[in-house]
């Protein structure tokens, strides 16, 4: 390819790739640099640009590290991590929504009807629902990975305040397919701006900030993954998450329930005397 | 955005950016995310492949340095460096190509004949030009920034048996617009594969090779800066450049020179006894 020109380089580019590439390989990775090749050509990308491009990239791998992940968050705010999970959530389950980059794996077994609010300060939440198919009937023995903030808008492995499960539990169902436990009231955060998607954010004149909400992995034997979020629907920035993670079903409502009212079968039972706020939810999977 | 879909993501995006965002950052970012929206949608981009990506993009983060930058070796690989340079290019000059990840700045002053093969065993290469305007006339003043690979095919910043300027040097030329030099014959060389680009390379059944060539930054006052590189004509690569750097007008023919023919004006004047190659290549800047 002596003769490569900006009207054949993107054939060329497929011209390399050997005959034996996977299939699926050689699709994605086709339509990715076709795709980016031509926003180079439509846009007459100038070498300036391009290194700025480039020097993002860098800077925004340079501070990633095992609790950082960066490329995630960035995928988060341009949407495409929404668009992936809008590509492959059914509409006979429950929405997917965004992983977002601050899970973390292992979290330890909490008891149906557990406690994750521990020492922590802020409105003592409870939530509760049934993991259950899309005929209604609860799925036994399907795990709960439910993860969110510190009331101070602090995922665990963003604080040195907080041990590294702190508001990380992993619960599994009975017959009943029911989950439930007790937190805090999870608030809305900025993602992090202290890195390049501060400046990107900046750039385009866009603020950092998510509603508030509640993480579920749901996984049950048969059934798809679900990996999903819940927002309450009074929340200021329901209609302008930053990484677009709100879908209509994924809305639920808090319950300001009265002092005195608080049930059995939870491990706080007996030591709650004021009010708190209750959320039921179900989680519906879809057959694989 | 409550009801965001896979069909108005995009949409949603271009709507997050305040209104006195930078025109042309709205045109060019929001080309970009039309392009990856449409890519995911595309190829109907699975939560596995998604996440390999981003894996893919955090390693190569991960091991970029003040030295290392694994995102500009991902934009040659694939062509955008050069698509960029192509679209930049203007044909009543010499033609641009990639800059690469290998050059450093701050090379020191070499004189006209000056010479950079040094202690460095290999075939001595001489090169000579004449930086000049599209009418042919020599610019005085031109300053030529020219680099290369040792003859174990390493860039110095690669290796640590060189100095850090080990084949760099900054020429400046006089009234006749020549620049000139001694140094050894440059070889063809596999790129960096012991990151994520080699296992890209595997994966796309794809060899590594560049031919053999001579980077230069040819700057002067009045004129567009020129990026490029040249080539000789008989390399076993030349027609699949890994980075698709090769282009008709960069493609140079040493000359074979016998013993007793090494021309006064070099810093090694009189010292050459035995047989060189000589190669001429004249540099043309095209005014601002």
């Amino acid at each position: 390819m002596r003769n490569v020109t900006k009207d054949n380089i993107t054939e060329a580019f497929m011209g390399y790739m050997g005959d034996d590439v996977n299939p699926r390989l050689r699709e994605v990775l086709g339509s990715l640099v076709t795709h980016l090749h031509d926003f180079a050509r439509e846009v007459n990308l100038t070498h300036d640009e391009w290194q700025l491009g480039l020097e993002f990239l860098e800077k925004s791998g340079m501070i990633c590290d095992d609790e950082r992940h960066e490329f995630v968050l960035l995928s988060d705010v341009i949407g495409l991590s929404s668009l992936v999970d809008l590509l492959h959530s059914r509409p006979e389950g429950t929405s997917s929504s965004v992983l977002g980059p601050f899970h973390i794996s292992g979290a330890p077994p909490l008891a149906v009807g557990g406690d994750m609010k521990d020492r922590f300060d802020g409105p003592l939440c409870l939530a509760e629902g049934i993991v259950k198919d899309t005929d209604g009937n609860p799925i036994e023995g399907a795990t709960v990975d439910i993860w969110q903030t510190a009331p101070n808008g602090l995922y665990s492995s963003q604080d040195p305040g907080q041990d590294t499960y702190s508001f990380h539990g992993l619960q599994t169902t009975g017959p009943d397919g029911r989950y439930a436990f007790t937190s805090v009231k999870p608030v809305e955060y900025e993602v992090p701006t202290d890195g390049p998607i501060g400046e990107f954010f900046k750039a385009c004149g866009r603020h950092a900030w998510r509603p508030s909400h509640l993480h579920f992995i749901v996984k049950a034997k048969g059934f798809r993954s679900l990996v999903t979020e819940v927002f309450p629907e009074d929340d200021p920035y329901l209609d302008q998450d930053t990484v677009f993670g709100v879908r209509e079903d994924l809305v639920m409502r808090y319950q300001n329930m009265e002092a005195g009212t608080f049930p059995e079968g939870f491990a706080l039972s007996g030591k709650v005397d004021g009010p708190y706020i209750r959320v039921d939810f179900d989680l519906t999977l879809v057959r694989e």
